[in-house]
């Protein structure tokens, strides 16, 4: 019985209400970790690995514990960032580093990362070394992307070559990863997964790009923190960037020199500085070149699913979750 | 052929220098890597691993990689720890969040994490499962072992029991886990497995026992850092454990008074604390009774061996070799 994104999510959910792993001493490092996998969110990473697997005919349950490893790993991933870019709120609450304190987010994030192993590694015996060499693969990536991330925070001539690279490491890879994850648990043929992976790169390439317009043009109490955080921080995002190659000099240089004022303390200040930069980017109409080539993303990864349609191995109810899944993913309200 | 431990650390220093996982991009986050790295030490660890290996008559270069995957945990978790406690300088070295910044420190650990993985997955598949589960517990019990440390800093009712496993956590299982890594890829039986492991824990908390002691009575230029960093840091070590159960009350409360001092903002200060409490430990001569602790630990190690020997899954000079190492470990000079 093929599940959509909302079944598996539930699935996943319940899985995680009892795991035992995370009900450990002392509490002081585990109530942040239950803390940090409480807050919700859509579970999108697990529910892709799950997709993938239903995609090649395999049982979802026996893949539930691979599955949330993906999700415990991507919740370390936001933890260590927060603590990184000193960002006090996510979704709506306190991050662990605001509620607890910065060495307490360090510490449960290095023991997230180890109870993410333990769950990836209840892969079956049969792919469990391919699973985990996926698993080693993305966690590096994503290391390698939030390093690159950091980086061009002190630099401002970073192309958008370069900005792609960036995010096809920090959030693609971890995307196609766990749909290979998914696709590897089932034993799907190597040719179909390097698809699907190619496919994961297109969507978390889209998604990232989706991610920066909501930044500035989301709702404010969907998005559960105060728009344009990426202007008020400086991050040069594919707005930041675009804009930086279309506008004239005069307006570069008044962009520039926004980007490189002091982060205010209180992220809740520099509305003024949002709005000017935000009618910068109008001025060059940033959104629609953003939202085109999300357009173009979507529509690749589109064909690529066409192909793989035309494998025996692929259950076609299953590619129908999936393409439904991807489209919420990629066309959230803006 | 059976070799020690300087010849197996040799073979160590000559993998990690060629390891091409090291050499990836951003430079800026594999800089800090091979830094961290390159800091020399006695790799003690994954020496313990290879050792095993010889043990049950195992190929040690074929256990090179899973036993550098040890090392490079066992730096993360310095790193980390590094950062947690603001320690500036580590084997005579400024530490990586004092030469760069805390945010690389706290990424390029979490990459050490991600290649250490990476690095026990080179296990064969025959034990692939094994070592990764015996990875997955060390790494687990390691987190929770620092978490006890930095609550006990808090707590002024730390017991000998509590503290005993705390670093039973943060000490003793990395050095009993390397052992077992070791044991398993050579397919050692389960008993002799089990006694191996009970030996590491022995020899792992001797070798805090011992730390805790170096840290106020070695050789200040073998140390690499000032003399008493524990007492100007309030750490409660089996040092002041023992002395606050011996000393009368007077001399009880003055302890507790040093050891809620504030904590100087440069390491190099609070001569006068550290001599004062060395004086109160004198009293009670707690030195004498942490000899008489690691003492009855290193014995009891050594009867564990004993009937270890007995078995024939067992290298009778691969057995010496690993006593020899031991008794460097746990007899390091004062």
């Amino acid at each position: 019985m093929i599940k959509d994104s909302k079944q598996l999510r539930e699935d996943l959910n319940s899985v995680l209400e009892q795991q035992p792993l995370f009900q450990g001493v002392p509490e002081t490092l585990y109530d942040p970790i239950r803390y940090v996998m409480g807050l919700g969110g859509k579970r999108i990473r697990p529910v892709l690995a799950l997709m993938a697997c239903q995609l090649f005919k395999g049982n979802t349950d026996a893949a539930l514990l691979p599955a949330l490893g993906l999700e415990v790993f991507h919740n370390f991933t936001l933890l260590h960032d927060d603590v990184m870019d000193k960002a006090d709120m996510r979704r709506g609450k306190p991050t662990v580093h605001a509620k607890w304190n910065p060495n307490v987010a360090i510490l449960s994030g290095d023991a997230m990362f180890a109870l993410a192993c333990r769950l990836i590694c209840q892969a079956p015996a049969s792919c469990q070394a391919a699973v985990l060499e996926a698993f080693n693969d993305l966690a590096i990536g994503v290391c390698e992307g939030q390093q690159y991330d950091m980086d061009f925070e002190t630099r401002d001539d970073v192309s958008m070559e370069e900005y792609m690279e960036m995010i096809r490491l920090k959030t693609a890879v971890l995307i196609a990863g766990a749909l290979k994850v998914g696709a590897l648990l089932p034993g799907a043929p190597v040719k179909e997964i390097e698809l699907l992976y190619e496919y994961g790169i297109k969507v978390g390439l889209a998604f990232q790009l989706q991610d920066d317009l909501l930044d500035l043009y989301a709702d404010e109490a969907k998005l559960g923190k105060k728009l344009g955080g990426d202007i008020r921080e400086n991050k040069k995002t594919y707005l930041y960037i675009k804009a930086m190659g279309l506008l004239d000099e005069v307006d570069g240089i008044a962009l520039d020199q926004y980007f490189k004022a002091p982060v205010p303390g209180n992220l809740f200040d520099g509305l003024a500085k949002v709005k000017a930069v935000k009618a910068l980017f109008e001025k060059v109409d940033v959104k629609s070149h953003c939202e085109r080539e999300i357009g173009k993303l979507f529509t690749e990864a589109g064909q690529i699913l066409e192909r793989l349609s035309a494998s025996s191995a692929v259950d076609p109810e299953a590619m129908s979750a999936l393409r439904a899944f991807s489209s919420e993913l990629v066309g959230r309200e803006l």
